[in-house]
């Protein structure tokens, strides 16, 4: 019965059933840890969903860069892991630093891998730089701008959004081409590369509006398909997701005064 | 006779041999481009000239920054690769952008695998990130805060300096236990997130000064090490490597101003 149940799910959920038997030696330990807003691990939690791993999805509050207190946090290994920055991953005994390198990671031990060439792996790497060393931080950039600057003139703030659609409008073709017709960049179903460019395209969604995919179908339905993948809506759905992007105790107001500007 | 040449080599210099065998299904057709600076692409230079792989090193001159005429170029696939952004790498027909993902693809081709783990090539790239994304940006950062603000008075110099040593000193512990007593810090030869570092904390020292390593002895002794390894000492003996960091016009000047700020 067992035998036939994991026969029914590795013909329903090919993606799955491949995260599964990339486990298969025993449900490792799994903790994430970084800091309770999106950021530079938001990819890696969609990823961790998407294959319904179990994995402890450890927060450190905002309060804690807000007092200081993360400079105390910071200096412990334990916490801050090889390099001193977060996210760390804990896999078993196992612990890496550094966006890039987890993903990486997860890209073989969840079983993205498979089918795959050495081309490909480079690709989804080159995706998750993209989404965060390119789009994430010009997106974030905006934020930081409005909300270091808190006498901004309204024109002011229009021209940083302006200024990071420009930029972004350098980018999101280049996307658009990669995905072509595609239903994910690399193949039948979703690996790092994916997860990381979903997150930062929602990211850069909720900074800009909505409609700046407009001129990009292939990245929407792209992005229609990530988020209707069965277990991302149940965790969107779920409220566990962080609700802020950044550390930035004013980013409510931040975003607010960004989307009440009007459109240049 | 080919053969005991070959085997000699093998016997002479191991990391240079396998590199040879990696390549070995007839040479490749490589161009690595990037600005005519060190910038992302240093690390990825010096593992090429490492391993005595034949590569076109194609520098975009800065004079297209200067002038504007990047932006041309920028939108040109063909130049710009994938995503837009320098570097880029082509091997014969494979082409790829982002500094962590070609390094990443490279520590394959170069056979810098061999012998290591999954969780040995995620420290590998986990220094990639480390080095780019830590190190380098925060020292150029220096750069960047003294050359937009030509007025800044030496005690403000001196404290930007003392800003970033400060925040170096939160990093180099951590790169200093991960090396240990190693010759190397994954296996006895270097792999791309030893390239990568070594071209971090020698961009560091060109900024914050040559005593910046003076409580790491392991660092210090890494360093001279990769510096003495013959390919990347005749390579920097051979002028051929770029001058600048960066792509600032005026990055002499702005060196020579904070080299001659007494240090706090």
């Amino acid at each position: 019965k067992m035998l036939a149940r994991s026969v029914s799910r590795l013909l329903a959920r090919p993606s799955t059933a491949l995260a599964r038997r990339a486990l298969s030696s025993g449900a490792p330990n799994i903790t994430l840890r970084y800091f309770d807003s999106r950021g530079r691990a938001q990819g890696i939690r969609y990823a961790l969903k998407d294959a319904e791993v179990e994995f402890k999805d450890d927060r450190v509050s905002l309060q804690h860069i807000i007092s200081g207190n993360w400079f105390n946090l910071k200096a412990d290994p334990s916490i801050s892991g090889p390099f001193g920055v977060l996210p760390v991953l804990h896999w078993d005994d196992f612990t890496i630093g550094q966006t890039e390198a987890i993903s990486g990671y997860l890209y073989h031990k969840l079983g993205h891998a498979e089918g795959l060439s050495l081309e490909d792996s480079a690709m989804s790497g080159a995706l998750v730089s993209c989404a965060h060393q390119d789009v994430i931080v010009m997106c974030l950039q905006v934020l930081n701008v409005v909300g270091t600057a808190p006498d901004l003139k309204e024109e002011q703030i229009g021209q940083a959004v302006q200024s990071c659609t420009v930029r972004m409008n350098g980018i999101l073709p280049r996307l658009e081409k990669l995905v072509g017709g595609k239903d994910y960049f690399l193949k039948d179903a979703p690996v790092m590369g994916d997860f990381c460019i979903y997150d930062a395209l929602d990211q850069c969604k909720v900074i800009l509006g909505d409609n700046v995919l407009d001129a990009y179908p292939g990245l929407k339905a792209f992005m229609e398909r990530m988020a209707n993948r069965p277990n991302i809506a149940k965790y969107i759905a779920s409220g566990e997701r962080p609700l802020f992007l950044t550390g930035a105790p004013q980013e409510a107001q931040i975003l607010q005064k960004i989307q009440s500007v009007p459109r240049l």
